[in-house]
């Protein structure tokens, strides 16, 4: 691991093992069905109640995950995870029976790539073998707690977007050994973790507008550093800017000479059909880059449609009690960049 | 950085070059005042809410630690903090304007060891060189989102703990020629993160308790990992669990054959002053280690009264939701040793 320029890593020994991915319903209504693990007929899932819920998802995306990567918890060194809800319960919840030491992060919709760079920092230094890094949200338990009680039925506004239920996860590893031979070796390449940016926005029904800034300052400073065009990827990936957040940063990019236009797709916008689902300006949450990523994005790297991605996850760094007492709706954005390996 | 048998692992390259710590009022009238940086007359420091005085602690405390360790932001790689508000906004708002990159962590109360053993792993490899970690708590704010409204006065039971207002926050770095030549050299040794340990405790009010099983989990995994006695360490510091649950840890090492009673001490068990003070079990929150360790301990280490340390942070994983639907309350507890390098 290298620092490049400002604020770019280069990893040398990072690989996805494996990924794994359980979604909600609407989600599985959505056009990227086919590439989650397992898809929901209900939000509760057997459970009591949509916290227990989003637990019982993350614990068993978890599970399955070992399971696709035949690995046992023992053979795991750390998990980095973390969720929506107040004091990130939902990760804590679902690990608790895991028996594997656990780094519980925030980074509200940016936890996911936060994550993997953590993470990654372990494996590329092969100080640890195995991690897992997981994110998820559910949009009842988000709603509820962010917004206003499910049961009243509140109209959304056009900017507002739609929490997505399911966890994404990976496993990283620098066993290289342990890849399997017929398979392509997808690693992590670089990465750019982002530092907070306020565009002062201070509406809580258009996240997409509060993430855009930060979503340009980590995406222009990674091609900086690296001294790359847009173009050197086959596909640049928002996690949930939705469709007003990704039209922002579309501009603010063409706005400094950086085209973005033609390779450029944003995980809310993928998740849901506008349509016919009716999402307003598309997915959010953790736990849409997670589970577009572990699920869509995995499956185009693993058949070599895509070979180059940078995977740029944004987060809205507030809450009601902030909102509440005036403040705007400060953003962050970790990228990390995905690569084939000849 | 090596792993070491089950999840210890040892550092090389990664030294503290500066601490700093600020307070509030109840904490300056503690027996620890005289080793914070700052103490303050009242919880608000001229803000309007409790929530943007926590931020504004963190703020100042970060200011004061880069300019006791003559850094300017940009000589600074990355910040790893939280706090205990919903969504941890109390530090992103206060590193909002640092311009820092940022990792936003949550482990409840085990959040300023955690803080270490992320960013170590950054330093300890020389891809970062300089990185801030830092956590905080507020008495105020904690009190009126996981209790009740001050307002009310309500009674607090005699287990109950006193959330520590402050903030601590150390550079780490690897670049021991910046380090001063008339100075002891204070390094992070090794650290053992830890699993997730669920008591079955369901009292919210007796936090010590929820804590103490993860604490003797990861106390006793790092000493048999490194295959040392309790007594190779001049201290071993929890960091919250006051007086119930100090008693309870060194009662169950004492069952499983490690006795900690001589060199063993609780950070809320010495910030507070039982008998004038009021504050029940003792001190608790982010804050308390984090300012603990950023002035007391940090001092004892500085003149060489100690020069071998254990730092365990404690957190419980809990939130009122989680209560509310009969959850128990699950621990976690993080280690970092610390010794004086010869």
């Amino acid at each position: 691991m290298k620092k490049i320029n400002n604020q770019t890593y280069l990893l040398s020994n990072t690989y996805i093992k494996e990924t794994a991915s359980i979604v909600g319903p609407k989600e599985k209504d959505g056009p990227l069905m086919e590439y989650f693990d397992n898809c929901l007929e209900d939000e509760f899932w057997g459970e009591k109640s949509w916290e227990k819920a989003e637990s019982k998802i993350i614990k068993e995306t978890i599970n399955l995950l070992l399971q696709k990567a035949k690995l046992s918890p023992d053979q795991v060194d750390f998990c980095f995870a973390g969720d929506l809800l107040n004091q990130c319960i939902a990760s804590s919840f679902a690990y608790r029976e895991s028996n594997i030491p656990y780094i519980g992060l925030f980074g509200a919709c940016s936890t996911f790539v936060e994550s993997i760079i953590a993470g990654s920092s372990f494996i590329d230094s092969f100080a640890a073998t195995n991690v897992i890094c997981s994110a998820s949200s559910h949009f009842c338990s988000a709603e509820k707690q962010f917004r206003f009680p499910l049961e009243l039925g509140n109209q959304r506004p056009p900017s507002s977007q739609w929490t997505v239920t399911g966890c994404g996860s990976v496993i990283l590893t620098n066993d290289k050994n342990s890849l399997p031979n017929n398979f392509p070796k997808i690693k992590v390449t670089s990465f750019t973790p982002g530092k907070i940016v306020d565009m002062g926005i201070k509406d809580a029904n258009n996240m997409g507008a509060a993430m855009a800034g930060a979503a340009k300052d980590t995406l222009l400073t990674h091609l900086k550093d690296l001294d790359r065009k847009p173009s050197y990827y086959d596909g640049i990936f928002t996690g949930d800017l939705g469709y007003i957040g990704k039209d922002i940063l579309t501009d603010l990019c063409l706005s400094e000479g950086y085209n973005i236009k033609n390779n450029y797709e944003d995980c809310g916008v993928l998740i849901f059909d506008k349509n016919s689902q009716d999402t307003h300006s598309g997915g959010s949450g953790c736990g849409c880059i997670a589970t577009t990523f572990s699920g869509y994005i995995y499956n185009q790297l693993s058949n070599s449609n895509l070979r180059k991605i940078l995977l740029i996850a944004t987060g809205a760094l507030t809450n009601s009690t902030s909102s509440q007492q005036g403040e705007s709706i400060p953003g962050i954005a970790h990228a990390i960049s995905i690569e084939i390996e000849n």
